[in-house]
């Protein structure tokens, strides 16, 4: 490969969109400057502020962390990070140890909370159905994910939480929730998205990251790569969109992140009531609800209703 | 196949979307219904009105004109057949026979329109350069195409004009301005789109129709195929896309037309200013432009220019 288009030395990574040809070292910086550039542009974390960083142990959260850390050299904010333990056996300890070992040689302060303390089982045991289930294992996961690290961010009393979301997921939730017909769910990619009556804040700052990028920082850092997937995962709809993207930027170099242009020009439209989520007590638990009773109480039911007899 | 779900009869088609199977007859009266529906729905053409047809002679547009017929036996409106004579040699001529044989048949006034009358050459001649193009042989054509609309639906003295635009068509070109960055030029999709300054609307009354139901339309319908396809056609992305969502349709039956509702909702929320289009008379021929020299002024400088000498 030539040399760095930067300093000269040697090039290790071909940016296409760009032409740019980067050696190790301006990669990393590159990603680094891409972090602090999108946080800045939308104003994801003001000063002093106790930010909280959803890590899972995986490449993309273990990557922000160290890049959210690195950015932080004159302690502007507070770094905590958020790891939620669902409650995988064979799967989950790995991550969880990727995760306790950056955040205790970063000394980061880390919080851990755990399906099984939260809502008195495990993923494994809310998975484990007497029955045929309609619904996906990640749907399940997901209601319960969302308040586990909402909860997380209470007991850190962070005012923000970022997730590692990068331009490729960026880009196919968009074209996932048009595929679907969902347009007013669209507001959710709003980078300046607010829940008014929740008083944390959530951001995404490797939104403008392609994911293949973020992989190679992670590689160049030294992170680990989880050695197993989760035993549930089932992609889907997502699968097919993000195969489609990957093979639509090969030969369009940039494309997605036209997407994620096109994406901010529709949720620009779109009116404040839907950018603006308003979340209601759920009649059940009193945790924000879109009305009645929340899904997470929902899905505690339907979990309960499920799960083989007996154990 | 099983029998027709709405009559017993042999069925031919299933509509996979829906679980219908339907015959022959049943199936070629849900297009006329369904183009009924569209028409009516978003207000297409009015009582009295002259509709302008754009007929190429290619099976989607003979059939747009034998619906709309058969939608018009107590003449609501006046019918009128417009073509557009590009110039293209051993291929066009097949064509425009097809557009003469159904108008003759059919006892509907048909006013042809030519490139060489117009614009002072064919498109053969406009393409036959003697130099390499940068310009795509379908951008060229488009924009002298959509002028010799206008100005046949001008001599022909009609209100609106219909062109046979399918589900098809609409989903790739709100995906195509997506992958583009184009999200203003989506209002351009807004079924009620109006250029305030042209006195002429445009509609799109098969819309909400399928491609592949409009060919099994005009194969049942008897409507003559065309045997050879257009020499200078050149697909680029649009290919890539179509073949995109006819995979998920495959996969998802009815995401096409669920795209088509997402386009229509981010249509909804676009400006006036966005979905009415404000032209302005051209520098050079007074006709509509967007500002300062039209597309079509322009382009035939680039023609000028660029086509071989001594021919």
């Amino acid at each position: 490969m030539a040399v760095c288009s930067k300093c000269g030395g040697n090039g290790v990574y071909e940016r296409r969109y760009s032409g740019e040809v980067l050696c190790a070292n301006c990669f990393k910086a590159s990603i680094v400057e891409k972090t602090r550039r999108t946080i800045s542009r939308y104003g994801m974390v003001k000063f002093g502020e106790r930010l909280g960083v959803a890590v899972s142990g995986g490449k993309d959260s273990l990557s922000l962390l160290k890049v959210l850390d690195g950015l932080n050299q004159d302690s502007r904010f507070q770094l905590v990070a958020l790891t939620v333990d669902e409650g995988v056996r064979g799967y989950r300890e790995e991550s969880i140890a990727h995760a306790s070992d950056l955040t205790r040689q970063l000394n980061i302060e880390h919080v851990v909370v755990s399906y099984e303390g939260l809502f008195g089982f495990s993923l494994d045991k809310a998975l484990d159905w007497k029955d045929e289930r309609e619904i996906s294992s990640c749907s399940i996961c997901g209601v319960f994910r969302r308040r586990a690290i909402d909860e997380a961010a209470l007991k850190a009393k962070v005012n923000v939480v970022a997730t590692a979301h990068n331009l490729d997921d960026y880009a196919q939730t968009f074209l996932m929730n048009l595929l679907h017909g969902d347009v007013e769910r669209i507001g959710w990619l709003d980078p300046a998205y607010v829940d008014e009556s929740f008083p944390v804040r959530r951001v995404k700052p490797f939104m403008e990251i392609y994911e293949e990028e973020v992989a190679l920082y992670a590689y160049l850092s030294g992170i680990p790569f989880q050695s197993v997937s989760c035993p549930y995962m089932h992609e889907g709809l997502r699968g097919e969109v993000r195969d489609y993207l990957n093979e639509m930027e090969v030969k369009h170099p940039g494309m997605k992140n036209v997407l994620l242009k096109s994406s901010l020009s529709v949720v620009s439209r779109l009116s404040p009531a839907e950018t603006g989520h308003h979340s209601v007590p759920c009649i059940t638990c009193g945790k924000p609800s879109s009305g009645g009773t929340c899904n997470v109480c929902k899905m505690k039911e339907v979990v309960r209703q499920h799960v083989k007899y007996g154990e």
